[in-house]
């Protein structure tokens, strides 16, 4: 028997049109919201030879409808990095499975790495990346003395105390619009055509704050329009310099200013950052 | 070079005495108290041809004081099941090393799934088994329609939505001392010697409670004087039907008179498990 566990999972719901061709007719848009679990993958955007997020589930798609399905996401996370609110838009043709059926397949297809949150038709014109106006990212740390293995693959395990109050001062100067160059890896020129325009790496942060979380594990939140490569991981790794006491909480802002990614302090692992909500 | 990573880890702080028989000399007994990952794990037990949480330890210690070291744990936590202060002794050579010296050999020598949180030199006659006055396990439930899959190695997933004041309800009864037949799993005839008496089922139960934890997580906790085998997993499984409204929470009272194992609900996965702590 070919492939026993996939038989209920065609998008093919009217059974007279089973075996058609699924390119055929106006394709709708679809808006899906991912949780996934990041050390699992290479990071999201698809990636010949390695296991990508976006590449899985395109392959799923790909099953699904038969042809390939090119999927873009809200945020496009690092190797390691997690999702609880990823959102991702793709086209389907019309009406060849309710979102429901839909959901559940690419869910079965997708693996216990990557669940279906949410799954509807889009408006025309919905695009997950630039659509989006604000992403929400949480950075997770382990402040103590030994490791926790079950935090492992989702926090950054950090030996030296953190000062709360010290963590808290310094990340208020990252509120507001800001160029955040010293907290962003640098585009590579190759990706660039020549003669466009300079990168803005200007960010509007509308809130940057941290939360003790249970079991020792402290949470910092950080919303903004849009993130450069790596800035949530450049910014804690410097804010976490802050708490340990080997920066003032004042040095923030000298970093911002100087535009000048060898100011800010080390980049934090990616384990610890999680993907949480895109607003719309 | 022969392995070179674990120059280091010799338990021969001494130069003059490197390369001795380890086995000379008086016993110290080891008080260590472990957290882990059990989804790395066939349970602590050590077990032949399977990788299991004391098995990795006592490769360690063997490794470090060159000869087999048994190790006895509070807690034989099945597989899956996973811990957080897990204690655990065992009889090293006198003065062969510092406490720290050996907590971080070990934990090095164990890999990430094993941290050594504490380590010290206990008072002779120091059992972790039977010197443990009381156990505190955790388990997590996350009652959501979606998955998630940061939380599959650690929770179990219930699709259902569970009533919190009905969890609360049915659990009061548990507290106290009663028998738990009907939530153990009995142990194999062939392990009792003939004529043994009867083995007892009445443990002292001292809390028992449900709390909300963070995103949508349940934690059951439970403390007692001990645990028969499966106990834990046996009456998260029955109160989870009561909490789905598939059970009344009166019914856990009848379930414990019945002392029967057919009279409990399902047992809960081992994944949402954690042996949270052990009390001398």
């Amino acid at each position: 028997m070919p492939e026993p566990a996939f038989v209920e999972l065609t998008l093919f719901d009217d059974p007279a049109r089973r075996g058609e061709p699924a390119d055929e007719g106006p394709l709708q848009r679809i808006r899906m919201t991912v949780a996934y679990d990041g050390s699992e993958f290479r990071g999201f955007a698809s990636n010949a030879g390695v296991v990508t997020v976006g590449g899985t589930i395109e392959a799923a798609l790909e099953r699904l409808v038969g042809r390939p399905v090119p999927v873009t996401c809200a945020g496009r996370t690092d190797a390691g990095v997690h999702a609880r609110g990823q959102v991702v838009s793709f086209d389907i043709p019309v009406g060849r499975a309710t979102t429901e059926r839909l959901a559940a397949s690419l869910s079965r297809l997708c693996g216990p790495a990557i669940a279906v949150r949410d799954l509807e038709v889009a408006p025309e014109g919905f695009d997950a990346r630039a659509s989006a106006t604000g992403r929400l990212y949480r950075y997770q740390v382990l402040a103590s003395p030994t490791p926790d293995p079950l935090l492992r693959h989702v926090a950054w395990h950090v030996i030296e105390p953190l000062d709360l109050s010290l963590l808290r001062l310094a990340c208020d100067p990252l509120i507001g619009e800001h160029d955040f160059s010293s907290f962003c890896r640098m585009p590579k020129p190759r990706t660039r055509p020549p003669g466009a325009p300079p990168v803005s790496l200007v960010r509007r942060v509308r809130d940057a704050r941290w939360e003790e979380g249970p079991d020792g594990v402290l949470w910092f939140w950080i919303e903004a329009n849009a993130f450069c490569h790596q800035m949530v991981r450049s910014i804690v790794g410097t804010l976490v310099e802050v708490g340990a006491g080997r920066r003032r909480p004042g040095d923030l802002l000298g970093v911002m200013r100087a535009r000048d990614r060898a100011a800010a302090g080390q980049l934090a692992p990616p384990q610890g950052l999680t993907l949480w909500q895109v607003h719309y």
